[in-house]
């Protein structure tokens, strides 16, 4: 893999930024990268890690010189950050982001974007329930999609470059519009993460079940929500308050289907459940076929065929 | 591990029975192992692989001269299963089941017992997303939980050793009230299924995020759920009818719960969504130290640490 960029700049230094900096080592998509986290602690993290070539003291300062430079904050102070650097950007460098909205993103960071730098907004689908400078590895984005959302006007040479940077790291990209990106998003993501946290809420909520018994039964499948209701505070509270119409519609679906289903069980109407339950195995089946997750029993943890 | 029991049959044959055969043979906890499904291609499977010592073609035969008598099938026909062996079970015998609800199968099992045979219902809180004679594994109950469920009159000693059996196969076992099991797996296993069964439907349904769309960007949480929600439709058909109040009110605990946070989101409170997020992390940390799931990012799906 060739060199993509001569300097790249990562803003924020969390798990997608440092799962990056691996990538780009690994593949030599870079000749330099610089990072910049706010945090005093991070930032000596990352020196004591090796993670960037240069951990810099401003987002101005790491951006600087930059031909790609890399916005991996949280959704909700994008825009912020976009000023603080705009005066940085020389023409002909590409913006872009990794945030889990694009729409929202777009309206914070476009006004500050100046003559001749490429804005292209984009979202790499992948990340652990873990957060922080600690927690990336070069694999992250192997055989999963990055979406590009190109903005008006957004030059197609620039993005075709930005496609092959994501390429280099080992996702697939594809190019989608800002609306339905939220959309698709919602559904496959934050309506279930919104879902996972609640469910794991009302669990801690109960008296009369101990929290050790939550704990001590949870491999019965509450487990498996509690792993997404450990994501990151921060960035899930912003995905929520910047993709707020599309995810209240979602859960608004959600919600009408879980009384029809409740209903079922009031009633006894066993039919209506054992269909709706068929039904969405196939799902599964077909994300399984499209390599998106493994056809290990309980996800490969730990337990062998014999 | 010596033998527990002389002869155990397994009436039905599926995840749990086949794990169970392969776990019992693994350790040398029975002399011989009958077994007994009521479809023909799966007794045919079973003979095929090796399931089970000796094969029977009714569940009267296979429990004929049993010490222990395990039902493994679907909570909603014990109770025919109970009445049909009934006759063949000699005085001394120990009959037990695997059923996800305690009270319900209590209730269709326990007026077939005949005198001297020793009722002990059980539960393994162990199971993965496959079904049928040829997902079992022997490793499935190691470091999970059984539950026993003692009823009125159950003798100890018949208790104990049916707890030596479930040790001898890798589990914990823990006795535990009807009523008190049926609620701690509402909440642990039951309103979690429930609700990874409606999301997964929602995605299905949604006309403008196309099935092919949802499975291609599921890696963003929603395969979580896709994993769920693809377990045994008739299992978890007769859960739901059978657990029924306990379920329900779970659910709709979690339905209060969801609107004050979709309200939190419309009304843009971030506060409010970054402290519950910040709680439910505090319970995946639990599950983790309890030894009851991986920290591997992911579940260690397959990525690896660079």
């Amino acid at each position: 893999m060739s060199q993509v960029y001569d300097r790249v700049a990562l803003i924020g230094l969390g798990l997608i930024a440092s799962s990056m900096f691996w990538a780009i080592k690994r593949a030599g998509l870079a000749g330099e990268v610089t990072g910049y986290a706010r945090s005093r602690a991070t930032r000596d993290t990352a020196r004591r890690i090796g993670l960037c070539d240069r951990v810099c003291e401003s987002a101005a300062e790491a951006a600087e010189g930059a031909d790609l430079v890399v916005l991996c904050v949280p959704v909700g102070v994008m825009g912020g950050v976009a000023e603080e650097i705009a005066p940085m950007l020389r023409p002909g460098a590409t913006l872009t982001d990794v945030g889990s909205v694009k729409r929202n993103v777009i309206e914070q960071v476009a006004p500050h974007v100046p003559e001749g730098v490429h804005f292209i907004p984009a979202h790499p689908l992948a990340g652990t329930e873990h957060s922080g400078p600690e927690s990336g590895f070069a694999e992250l984005f192997e055989n999963r999609w990055c979406l590009l959302v190109p903005v008006h006007g957004s030059d197609p040479e620039a993005v075709a470059r930005l496609r092959a940077f994501w390429e280099g790291m080992g996702a697939h990209a594809e190019e989608m519009d800002p609306d339905h990106h939220d959309l698709v998003l919602a559904v496959t993501s934050h309506a279930p993460h919104l879902i996972a946290y609640t469910m794991v809420g009302v669990a801690d909520d109960l008296r009369r079940v101990t929290d050790s018994e939550v704990i001590k039964y949870s491999a019965a499948g509450f487990r498996d929500f509690t792993r997404i209701a450990a994501s990151d505070p921060t960035m899930w509270r912003d995905v929520f308050l910047t993709n707020k119409d599309a995810t209240l519609e979602i859960l608004g679906r959600f919600t009408e289907e879980l009384f029809a289903l409740q209903r079922a069980i009031r009633t006894g109407d066993g039919e209506q459940l054992f269909d709706y339950f068929t039904r969405t195995r196939a799902i599964r089946r077909g994300i399984i076929e499209a390599g998106q997750d493994t056809d290990a029993p309980d996800f490969g943890r730990g337990v062998k065929k014999s």
